[in-house]
């Protein structure tokens, strides 16, 4: 997607470690503007699928997921990353390694939320190792719901999470994907 | 508001300890198209401000400061629960007691994302002790910004959080006001 990788390119900071940093409007400053045409695009892309349900995971992919969520005139469900004392009844429960925070996660869904009647579309801010992801789609599977789609903001796609994916078939869809980047120079690489 | 009571009536659940369970329509499950008239209100309670940026804080308050901001046209920002190796350069820092959680947090906010010329409306999903609040309130008065005016969804009204920032003279607007609520009879009853 143009926009987005323009913006990427205009407002995004390679750091050391392979981190890309797009706090600026995506994951700390969040460009509703720029989002909603990515939720356009989403639409656009998952149209003929048939969505019951937008699944992201706290926090990052709630801003975008909302918004989609609002453009197919579904609800959105973000999973949560287990500590909470408000949360009781039956959960279906994952775990996620976070390379970011360097710990795992226990994240769960309610049963309630997910029913095997769903039909998901998981939207996501950033695929990198794919570790987040997986743990949603666990989450779906168990539920015996229907996976339609992934949709992710920026794909690492030097780091194996998408390419692992797409090759389990599953229906990838990311808006921009960044093959190399450099820290020294700033540059960055996408896939087209 | 209305129809945000009669969801809180018809899906909430009071549970023991104070807790308000509305995590099918509001901060778990969301009910996107209920969230959207809710933005419509705040926009219309705070028609006269003029607002620059919508500031919340991960993770529940997102998804209804996603939509405030996009129908505000502005941008969004999210404080967040210090603990991500991504962040860095200078930042905005306050410590937050959640309750619920039985901890204490560093949020944090980059100083590129709240200037002086800034006017900020905040919004928030839930205010009981006003902790989170005054945490964000700390953030944006640090930042020398102005704050134009408070955004609730859900206040406990029996809590002290909500007329003591009244008193202090904020512009505070809360979407429903519980002033009781029984977790043996399920009885909830809204202030007027």
């Amino acid at each position: 997607m143009e926009l987005l990788e323009e913006r990427i390119l205009r407002d995004g900071t390679v750091k050391p470690g392979n981190v890309l940093k797009v706090d600026n409007f995506l994951n700390h400053q969040v460009d509703i503007e720029l989002i909603h045409a990515m939720a356009d695009e989403f639409c656009r892309l998952f149209a003929d699928c048939p969505i019951t349900k937008v699944l992201t995971i706290e926090a990052s992919g709630i801003a975008i997921a909302s918004i989609v969520a609002e453009q197919l005139g579904v609800p959105m469900v973000f999973a949560k990353k287990a500590q909470s004392i408000n949360l009781d009844g039956d959960l279906y429960t994952t775990q996620i390694v976070s390379y970011t925070h360097k710990r795992t996660y226990d994240v769960i869904v309610s049963k309630k939320f997910i029913s095997p009647d769903d039909h998901v579309l998981i939207i996501d801010d950033f695929l990198a190792n794919g570790c987040a992801l997986n743990g949603l789609i666990d989450l779906v599977t168990q539920a015996g719901a229907t996976i339609e789609g992934i949709g992710i903001a920026i794909e690492k796609g030097f780091q194996p999470g998408g390419d692992d994916l797409r090759e389990r078939g599953y229906r990838l869809e990311s808006l921009a994907i960044v093959d190399a980047m450099n820290a020294d120079t700033g540059e960055i690489v996408f896939r087209h």
